[in-house]
């Protein structure tokens, strides 16, 4: 849905060595994209990167110098961190576009369920700590499951890209547009970021219903 | 999906004289379900059901004695007075299924965007308020504009059905799925019923962004 051109731009994804993390980074390699994955532990970083190798490029080092190195960064760190996180690479991120992927929610013997966000949702969260990035949320609903399946060559589903910054969100779309099913769709304004985090919650609650690893698709467009 | 038997049921519509209540109140005449109308006005919905008559079996009553009449009943009114509305209605609704559809959505200049709850949601509101009834969230997703057009045969979405109570649940599923092209799924419990109604204001921004009348489906289910 876009004619962006994403070749020349390095992809870091930070929270990279966690399933979402590796499974996006298997992506976007395939793809033919550079990623940097980051970890707190750049050792552990490297390792996931070296578990990649075959599949495009990839190397594995610190969240700081990956997103020092990434033009793109993509945020797919658990939420339990995620604000301390931003607020130690501001510097980094400074003037980038910068994905959050994190869905806050938690866990009981019911199931999953939406946390409360003081700022709305994380995407709202990461906005707000970091000033002088371009801040967008997507990639929230897609299963890792499927991600990190070498397997499973297209990945059948939509990614709602939520932004108030339309070169950002339609960059972005063109990030999802390059892994084969996957399409990029704009979603809606940062403010309504909360609900598509949440709605993962719903599709813990299909897939174990189901037995599935669903996604969404949007109809009609 | 299931094998819920609907035919001797009666199916109600509180606020029947708006689109999505005569858009929903078409689908199900078409299928061959007895319907009433319901509305504050009953000439109103005496004359949203004469609009109907060609197409099945559809009565129009003030929304109490559609209430009362309804094996299940649906709630399509507008958020500002649903409180009050179902408070009104605590006996006519005791033991029935009652579907809440409504979305709390605020509009601005900038578009849709999701209002607070105190109860979570909508559906936890009249969950709240009818301690009797079993209350389910479904159908929060459709487009109007597809359901009153009599010239969509089929309704291209998945409809999210969210309960505590699972032969509501499954009811209300196969509710949906006597509308051709629909298809009633499971999406989880009450508490996680606020994204769902929530999500409605991203499908108005996709709307916007590409003319399109969107729903939701649910992939790899």
């Amino acid at each position: 849905m876009s004619d962006v051109d994403l070749t020349s731009l390095t992809i870091a994804v930070l929270g990279g060595t966690g399933p979402q993390g590796r499974g996006l980074a298997r992506r976007f390699a395939v793809a033919g994209l550079d990623v940097v994955l980051g970890s707190r532990d750049a050792s552990r970083a490297a390792e996931a990167a070296a578990g990649l190798a075959d599949v495009g490029r990839v190397r594995g080092t610190t969240n700081a110098e990956a997103a020092a190195a990434g033009d793109v960064v993509l945020v797919v760190v658990p939420w339990d961190g995620h604000a301390e996180l931003l607020a130690s690479l501001t510097a980094e991120l400074d003037g980038k576009i910068v994905v959050d992927c994190v869905n806050p929610l938690g866990f009981d013997k019911q199931g999953a369920y939406a946390l409360p966000v003081e700022e709305g949702s994380a995407t709202q969260q990461a906005a707000a700590i970091l000033t002088g990035s371009r801040v967008v949320g997507a990639f929230h609903n897609v299963s890792a499951v499927l991600l990190e399946d070498p397997e499973v060559e297209s990945v059948d589903t939509d990614v709602l890209v939520l932004g108030d910054d339309r070169e950002a969100t339609d960059l972005v779309q063109a990030l999802a547009d390059v892994v084969p099913g996957m399409r990029g769709m704009y979603g809606g304004r940062l403010r309504n970021a909360h609900q598509v985090e949440a709605l993962t919650a719903n599709l813990i609650s299909i897939n174990r219903r189901y037995k599935a690893h669903a996604g969404v698709r949007v109809t009609d467009v």
